[in-house]
């Protein structure tokens, strides 16, 4: 079972002592000792367990956080109901290979209650999920800012140490965020996205799919379908066409479509060009968010090198 | 001589180099080495070189930075015209005893262009030196929030290590918003302050100094003065009746005070019932700025323990 430690204090000690217990990392030819860190809010299903055995098969340590980050809620109901499943959590993250789970308590993680100094997201918060959820994104930053130097190795260990941070392409918008972050603080920290898991159809995995009934979940898999067709043209350097994407959600009378939109990966400003009649070169993200009844889904597939 | 970089990657390989061959720091025993970190905009003075002798003193390694930054200045003007003089300013460093300058082009520090995840400082910086420069304390963090990455020694050493970033206690506003940077965004640095150098007639040392007259810099004397009533009286936990503070500077009739108020050194909220007939504990900042013919002077005062 990974250690489960609820300070600051505690997380770094752990991470310390598997740091110098670990054979490598402290001669010159010595590979540095891999960290892996993999933020969640904790309800852990099996998109999770991807992060964490990704983090797994590339480290030699890795911890994983759980706190429900009552920040980036805009609701304070949905706050309050969100699953809280420690235990469970526990178990499925031993399963996968986790060695240190860092459970803080609000107190830790904000202890002099809100920031006063806050990272904010900017015009990148501001577009697509960002439109409907006010803050969403300023507030998933405040706690990412923390959390990644919470689980930045010390300075105090005697041993070379690589960091990396693990976070899922499925929030797209909140990858390219967090890596903005990274970029304009220089957060010493690499980060790396785990690919989405589909199921055998096409469906990107998601908490929600279980609301879907069975019609709405056969419905749902235009929005991958729209996203692959987009990927061949981008794959064949094709022209994108976007609004023939659009044309086959459009036409799926049970989903009603938020937005398609082909943008630069790190701006997530719409690429003009490559979407009309030119042939499609370089590198996009094309987002995806629709309503299937009463569920929301997104989606997203990176296009081209 | 200092090693002059020009790069990141630059800073921070001699950084590294300078801590791997440092004798201690590797064995469980060793005390860490100790990295001091001094950022600076140049044009460097006296006031700089007690700071880096400071760091000096503390620490086996000290690396200083050089840069100008745009973002914090309110007037492009002034951003032209402010003094760059490297050369002077490795001279001042060398006998200071700096080991490594890093002085970078600003395509360095925003490769791409302004940041767009920008660190705020909120309500701290909209008061006091932020009432008259909207801004500034922003564009200050943009920078600061990059440097203090950018000098922070690489996890890839293979020994224990100290980082302490050192800034001066004569910008109070500037230290108490870094200081709550670090905190809300839980950077692992330790902020140390060194304390105002005055002449031997108490007047904060400033660059701005030299323009002022004889008779301006006589008068200009009444705001340490005022100061030193503050700090005589709380250490003596008697109650600090700022309204006589204010008196003996409005008797000066060349200095015209902007404001005087004691406030709490982390949030910078005035301290209420400390001011009053209420006998002084705890601790509090006194700060005061004030104008002496063209001059814009600030000078501040910890209070209590």
């Amino acid at each position: 079972m990974p250690i489960v430690t609820k300070t600051v204090a505690e997380l770094s000690a752990a991470l310390r002592e598997l740091i110098e217990a670990h054979p490598g990392g402290a001669d010159s030819g010595d590979e540095p000792v891999g960290v892996g860190f993999v933020p969640t809010m904790g309800a852990l299903h099996e998109g999770h367990g991807t992060l964490v055995r990704t983090a797994r098969s590339r480290n030699d340590i890795v911890a994983v956080s759980i706190f429900v980050n009552r920040l980036q809620f805009n609701d304070p109901v949905d706050y309050e109901r969100y699953p809280r499943t420690l235990d469970a959590d526990v178990e499925l993250l031993a399963r996968a290979g986790a060695d240190v789970v860092f459970a803080p308590e609000e107190s830790e993680v904000y202890p002099d209650g809100n920031p006063l100094v806050v990272v904010s997201s900017g015009v990148l918060g501001e577009k697509f999920e960002g439109a409907s959820r006010p803050g969403h994104f300023d507030g998933m930053l405040a706690v990412v800012s923390k959390l990644l130097n919470f689980a930045q190795p010390s300075l105090l260990t005697s041993k070379k140490v690589n960091y990396t941070a693990f976070f899922g392409q499925k929030d797209a918008q909140q990858l390219a965020i967090i890596r903005r972050m990274v970029q304009d603080l220089a957060y010493n920290v690499e980060i790396a996205a785990v690919p989405i898991v589909r199921s055998d159809r096409g469906l990107a995995l998601s908490s929600r799919n279980q609301f879907l009934s069975e019609a709405q979940a056969e419905a749902a898999l235009v929005l991958s379908r729209a996203l692959f067709l987009l990927k061949a043209r981008a794959d064949a350097h094709e022209p994108l066409n976007i609004d023939d994407a659009v044309a086959l959600i459009d036409a799926e009378p049970l989903v009603e479509l938020d937005y398609l939109e082909v943008v630069d990966p790190s701006t997530l400003e719409p690429i003009g060009v490559n979407c009309q009649d030119t042939p499609f070169t370089g590198s996009a993200l094309a987002l995806v968010a629709a309503r299937v009844g009463e569920v929301r889904l997104i989606d997203n597939m990176p296009l081209g090198s």
